[in-house]
């Protein structure tokens, strides 16, 4: 075992505040990070509110997580000391389950462990990566290749994977006609991976405020949803529709912009329902999906994708003492478009 | 034109009443038929009674209509006088779309004609099978096997295409898990078709009063959606539901039981929208859809593999002054499983 500065949620609602925490001994298969950076994902806040259900506290946040190897254990083969890498939303799953076989550990039937806030398999509870090291089962550390800057890297571990993965699911490519609802930390990473996989991508945000910034990601059109015309004229006119907002919209409005056979894939995740009336999918074969990050294989995919393509989010560096600020800038959409904490301020 | 004797709704919420109507004369690409059969359909109620919008009456319904060829248009090669067809939902579309030029007419971007209260590309309203007979272009008149029963065919143009269309369309065959929601004219339509597909079919009905029907109709499990076990014990188990009821179901409950990548599809049209949680769907990559009928080529393609598995839907024969009973036993589920109009008896 070994203790490690932290920053964590003494209970729901309350600020994060510095602290320490336990990590276990470096095991045959696993790998201990000693962690530069951590983005600040939206669904931290949500966990540690209590938004997704009660959580057990204090709790370390934090997974999107970039690092060096610090040790490897006897077993471990794919990492070596000094090696740059990753750790995203998960940990560890059975391994054993047809999903875990096919590389889909996110399905695993058993569940797969995340990387905060969920038990583990040795029983305690995880922390994440708003801390200076961690130890991870070795199949769970991806590579970060050196073309990718390493701060900004990291809220590729989530915002990355979770709009790569349904892209490709949903077979994103030349002559898709994608959009992209929110321009965001999960916005503004679908709108730049759509768009080197050969779509034509169009933004569906709010207001024109982000316009400009939507084009230099990629964007061909970009059009404000504030614009009941938006929705007249866009009718019937996409494959694919990636929803990475959280709030709750007129999902029917949104349904009804959507071609013979389209799909419209949430990956941002409101807590109520949202009303799907049935006119809205049968009468043009239209569905209406959820997908979760991506598996191992997949994340690292993604990762060498990036690098191929230059892709990276767009990241402001903080440090500790900013964390709790910047939660309220990410409530308040004040956010361009992730931030990432410099883990080396952690104390 | 031509005058036949038929039966209509005189306005909404009145009982059929008989009538006769016009038919336009038999132009180059014509098909006139003798109408024999024509099924009664759960949507031939709710469109007469207004509940899917205003209609223009006197209204005659009926899209599951099978006759006899009694005349064709000089253009006309595929169909010949005495041939036994049938007509569905549809009686014409633009052609030249590319949903039309893909065989799938029900997604025609100008919109197909319904084979009742549309407007025809002449500008009149279209009427439709509770009659003796009816003018159809050629292209949207089917061939009715010889080894199908010509009465029990009839539901085949609408309850077989919309059942036998997504269970193709998301790839049903040996290995498939599938779920009927719903023992009424479609589902026990669709436990035929998948069982005869080679899937592994449970029907999911409120109580279990037509659990012996099911099974013999090729249902291998059948389950009270009355009891809340149902839905623990089969939770994440099917790969496809096939959801045929009209009435508000707790669709979260029926989504849990679907696996990773699996399809809760509705046929089933109810009025109002239905919640839908998005944690239903994102941590298993769940989709919920819609589907509209069939193309004319795989509607032909149904009625071939019906004929070729003997498959039938159960019927029961009235005649004209049985159909507002038979309109009551519907809204009542008191059908077993569809009413067939004999149409020597419209006078």
């Amino acid at each position: 075992m070994q203790t490690v500065n932290a920053y964590a949620a003494p209970a729901a609602g309350e600020p994060l505040a510095p602290t320490t925490i336990e990590r276990r001994d470096v095991g045959p298969n696993d790998v201990l990070i000693d962690i530069k950076y951590a983005g600040i994902c939206h669904s931290d806040i949500h966990t540690v509110q209590g938004d997704w259900g009660p959580q057990q506290y204090p709790l370390v946040p934090g997974h999107e997580i970039v690092g060096l190897v610090a040790e490897v254990g006897s077993a471990v083969t794919t990492h070596r000391v000094g090696d740059r890498v990753g750790v995203g939303c998960m940990v560890n799953s059975c391994g054993e389950c047809t999903h875990c076989r096919r590389g889909e550990e996110q399905y695993c039937t058993q569940g797969n462990v995340g990387t905060y806030g969920a038990v583990d398999r040795d029983g305690t509870i995880t922390q994440g990566g708003y801390s200076t090291a961690v130890v991870v089962d070795a199949g769970f550390v991806l590579r970060v290749p050196e073309a990718l800057d390493f701060a900004s890297a990291a809220p590729l571990l989530c915002a990355g994977i979770t709009t790569y993965s349904p892209l490709r699911h949903w077979n994103v490519g030349p002559g898709s006609r994608v959009a992209v609802v929110g321009m965001g930390g999960l916005g503004h990473m679908g709108i730049q991976l759509a768009h080197a996989m050969g779509a034509e991508v169009t933004v569906l945000s709010q207001t024109l405020s982000k316009q400009e910034d939507g084009k230099r990601f990629g964007a061909d059109h970009y059009f404000a949803t504030s614009d009941p015309e938006t929705f007249t004229r866009r009718a019937s006119s996409f494959d694919l529709i990636l929803n990475t907002v959280s709030a709750e919209i007129d999902l029917n409005a949104y349904l009804s912009l959507l071609d013979v056979d389209g799909t419209l894939v949430n990956v941002g995740a409101p807590a109520a329902p949202l009303p799907v009336a049935v006119f809205s999918l049968i009468p043009q074969r239209r569905s209406f999906a959820g997908s979760a990050v991506g598996g191992i294989r997949e994340t690292q995919e993604m990762l060498d994708f990036c690098a191929e393509h230059s892709i990276a989010p767009a990241t402001e560096l903080i440090g500790a003492d900013g964390i709790n600020d910047a939660y309220e800038r990410v409530l308040a959409s004040k956010v361009r478009y992730r931030f990432v904490i410099d883990t080396s301020t952690l104390g």
